[in-house]
Protein backbone atom coordinates (compact mmCIF):
# COMPACT_ATOMS: atom_id res chain seq x y z
CA UNK A 1 0.00 0.00 0.00
CA UNK A 2 1.21 3.69 -0.95
CA UNK A 3 2.05 5.54 2.07
CA UNK A 4 1.58 9.69 2.38
CA UNK A 5 4.44 11.56 2.56
CA UNK A 6 5.89 12.89 5.60
CA UNK A 7 5.85 16.94 6.05
CA UNK A 8 9.43 17.14 5.03
CA UNK A 9 9.26 14.93 2.07
CA UNK A 10 6.26 16.91 1.08
CA UNK A 11 7.89 20.09 1.22
CA UNK A 12 10.81 18.93 -0.69
CA UNK A 13 8.64 18.06 -3.17
CA UNK A 14 6.19 21.05 -3.40
CA UNK A 15 9.54 22.79 -3.78
CA UNK A 16 10.12 21.36 -6.98
CA UNK A 17 6.83 21.96 -8.46
CA UNK A 18 5.21 25.51 -9.86
CA UNK A 19 3.07 26.89 -7.14
CA UNK A 20 1.66 24.28 -6.15
CA UNK A 21 0.30 24.48 -2.36
CA UNK A 22 -0.94 22.70 0.78
CA UNK A 23 -4.77 22.80 1.57
CA UNK A 24 -5.46 24.01 5.19
CA UNK A 25 -8.24 22.00 6.11
CA UNK A 26 -7.40 18.75 4.29
CA UNK A 27 -4.02 16.30 3.25
CA UNK A 28 -3.97 17.63 0.05
CA UNK A 29 -2.51 20.49 -2.75
CA UNK A 30 -3.80 22.37 -4.96
CA UNK A 31 -3.27 24.81 -8.00
CA UNK A 32 -5.78 27.07 -10.07
CA UNK A 33 -4.64 27.61 -13.26
CA UNK A 34 -6.38 30.56 -15.91
CA UNK A 35 -6.90 30.14 -19.65
CA UNK A 36 -8.04 32.52 -22.49
CA UNK A 37 -11.50 30.92 -22.69
CA UNK A 38 -13.38 27.65 -22.12
CA UNK A 39 -11.38 26.06 -25.63
CA UNK A 40 -8.47 26.39 -23.69
CA UNK A 41 -9.38 25.55 -20.27
CA UNK A 42 -11.01 21.84 -20.97
CA UNK A 43 -8.49 21.26 -23.81
CA UNK A 44 -5.98 21.54 -20.71
CA UNK A 45 -8.49 19.47 -18.98
CA UNK A 46 -8.70 16.97 -21.32
CA UNK A 47 -4.60 16.47 -21.55
CA UNK A 48 -4.67 15.97 -17.92
CA UNK A 49 -7.92 13.92 -18.33
CA UNK A 50 -6.06 11.22 -20.68
CA UNK A 51 -2.66 10.80 -18.10
CA UNK A 52 -4.70 10.45 -15.02
CA UNK A 53 -6.39 7.92 -16.53
CA UNK A 54 -2.89 6.24 -17.93
CA UNK A 55 -1.51 6.59 -14.11
CA UNK A 56 -5.05 5.40 -13.07
CA UNK A 57 -4.82 8.64 -10.31
CA UNK A 58 -7.68 11.51 -10.98
CA UNK A 59 -8.08 14.68 -9.76
CA UNK A 60 -10.61 16.10 -7.89
CA UNK A 61 -11.32 19.89 -9.99
CA UNK A 62 -13.53 22.73 -10.96
CA UNK A 63 -13.81 24.23 -13.94
CA UNK A 64 -15.98 27.77 -14.59
CA UNK A 65 -15.88 29.24 -17.70
CA UNK A 66 -11.38 29.70 -18.29
CA UNK A 67 -10.53 28.69 -14.69
CA UNK A 68 -9.78 25.47 -13.32
CA UNK A 69 -8.92 24.38 -9.98
CA UNK A 70 -7.25 21.06 -8.97
CA UNK A 71 -7.27 19.24 -5.52
CA UNK A 72 -4.75 16.36 -5.54
CA UNK A 73 -4.88 13.62 -2.88
CA UNK A 74 -4.59 10.21 -2.34
CA UNK A 75 -7.41 8.38 -0.70
CA UNK A 76 -6.10 5.28 -0.80
CA UNK A 77 -3.17 6.98 1.99
CA UNK A 78 -5.75 9.34 2.89
CA UNK A 79 -3.22 12.22 2.09
CA UNK A 80 -0.62 13.30 -0.55
CA UNK A 81 1.47 10.82 -2.22
CA UNK A 82 4.20 10.33 -4.93
CA UNK A 83 1.35 9.54 -6.94
CA UNK A 84 0.05 13.15 -6.33
CA UNK A 85 3.69 14.94 -6.84
CA UNK A 86 3.77 12.49 -10.60
CA UNK A 87 0.46 13.93 -11.75
CA UNK A 88 1.49 17.39 -10.47
CA UNK A 89 4.98 17.27 -12.49
CA UNK A 90 2.94 16.49 -15.38
CA UNK A 91 0.15 19.48 -15.05
CA UNK A 92 2.87 21.41 -14.56
CA UNK A 93 5.11 20.48 -17.98
CA UNK A 94 1.92 21.15 -20.40
CA UNK A 95 1.48 24.80 -18.78
CA UNK A 96 3.43 27.81 -18.06
CA UNK B 1 -29.96 41.74 -22.67
CA UNK B 2 -31.12 38.34 -22.07
CA UNK B 3 -33.50 38.27 -18.80
CA UNK B 4 -33.79 35.97 -15.67
CA UNK B 5 -36.56 33.86 -15.47
CA UNK B 6 -39.25 35.12 -13.19
CA UNK B 7 -39.96 32.13 -10.08
CA UNK B 8 -42.95 30.45 -12.00
CA UNK B 9 -41.34 30.45 -15.18
CA UNK B 10 -38.23 29.03 -13.15
CA UNK B 11 -40.52 26.15 -11.70
CA UNK B 12 -42.03 25.15 -14.77
CA UNK B 13 -39.06 25.03 -16.80
CA UNK B 14 -37.69 22.33 -13.71
CA UNK B 15 -40.30 20.19 -13.53
CA UNK B 16 -39.78 19.57 -17.39
CA UNK B 17 -36.10 18.81 -16.12
CA UNK B 18 -35.04 15.71 -14.96
CA UNK B 19 -34.23 15.79 -11.04
CA UNK B 20 -32.37 19.79 -11.69
CA UNK B 21 -33.07 21.24 -8.81
CA UNK B 22 -32.48 25.29 -7.52
CA UNK B 23 -29.78 26.27 -5.19
CA UNK B 24 -30.16 27.75 -2.33
CA UNK B 25 -27.24 30.10 -1.55
CA UNK B 26 -27.75 31.60 -4.68
CA UNK B 27 -29.65 32.09 -8.30
CA UNK B 28 -28.75 28.70 -10.41
CA UNK B 29 -29.74 25.64 -10.33
CA UNK B 30 -27.69 22.22 -10.20
CA UNK B 31 -27.66 18.31 -10.80
CA UNK B 32 -25.25 15.95 -9.74
CA UNK B 33 -24.82 12.66 -11.88
CA UNK B 34 -22.93 9.29 -10.86
CA UNK B 35 -21.03 7.33 -13.50
CA UNK B 36 -19.44 4.05 -13.82
CA UNK B 37 -16.11 5.34 -13.87
CA UNK B 38 -13.52 8.25 -14.86
CA UNK B 39 -13.27 7.40 -18.13
CA UNK B 40 -17.15 7.80 -18.53
CA UNK B 41 -17.33 10.45 -16.23
CA UNK B 42 -15.10 12.42 -18.56
CA UNK B 43 -16.84 11.38 -21.46
CA UNK B 44 -19.83 12.79 -20.62
CA UNK B 45 -17.96 15.92 -19.62
CA UNK B 46 -16.80 15.87 -23.21
CA UNK B 47 -19.85 16.01 -24.74
CA UNK B 48 -21.40 18.38 -22.42
CA UNK B 49 -18.45 20.97 -23.30
CA UNK B 50 -18.83 20.86 -27.10
CA UNK B 51 -22.37 21.33 -26.60
CA UNK B 52 -21.79 24.00 -24.11
CA UNK B 53 -19.24 26.16 -26.83
CA UNK B 54 -21.47 25.29 -29.91
CA UNK B 55 -24.36 27.05 -27.18
CA UNK B 56 -21.63 29.80 -26.28
CA UNK B 57 -23.01 29.00 -22.76
CA UNK B 58 -20.71 27.34 -20.10
CA UNK B 59 -21.23 25.44 -17.09
CA UNK B 60 -19.46 25.40 -13.35
CA UNK B 61 -18.80 22.12 -12.47
CA UNK B 62 -16.77 19.84 -10.57
CA UNK B 63 -15.52 16.01 -10.98
CA UNK B 64 -13.91 14.04 -8.58
CA UNK B 65 -13.59 10.31 -10.25
CA UNK B 66 -16.96 9.28 -11.36
CA UNK B 67 -18.67 12.30 -9.95
CA UNK B 68 -19.33 15.23 -11.87
CA UNK B 69 -21.73 17.93 -10.26
CA UNK B 70 -23.02 20.82 -12.50
CA UNK B 71 -24.23 24.06 -11.70
CA UNK B 72 -26.04 26.61 -14.45
CA UNK B 73 -26.35 30.37 -14.16
CA UNK B 74 -26.39 32.75 -16.44
CA UNK B 75 -24.01 35.46 -15.79
CA UNK B 76 -24.96 38.17 -17.84
CA UNK B 77 -28.95 37.84 -16.33
CA UNK B 78 -27.31 37.02 -12.69
CA UNK B 79 -29.69 33.98 -12.44
CA UNK B 80 -31.42 31.80 -14.39
CA UNK B 81 -32.48 32.25 -17.68
CA UNK B 82 -33.48 29.32 -20.87
CA UNK B 83 -29.89 29.06 -21.93
CA UNK B 84 -29.72 27.37 -18.90
CA UNK B 85 -32.57 25.81 -19.52
CA UNK B 86 -31.44 24.33 -22.79
CA UNK B 87 -28.22 23.01 -21.26
CA UNK B 88 -29.61 21.37 -18.92
CA UNK B 89 -32.32 19.72 -21.61
CA UNK B 90 -29.62 18.74 -23.31
CA UNK B 91 -27.57 16.84 -20.68
CA UNK B 92 -30.74 15.29 -19.84
CA UNK B 93 -30.98 14.01 -23.46
CA UNK B 94 -27.35 12.17 -23.21
CA UNK B 95 -28.04 10.83 -19.59
CA UNK B 96 -30.52 8.39 -18.01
Amino acid sequence: MIQKLTSDERLQQLAKLNRWESVAERDAIRRTFEFADFNEAFGFMTRVAIKAQQMDHHPEWFNAYNKVDITLSTHEANGVTERDIALAAFIDSITV
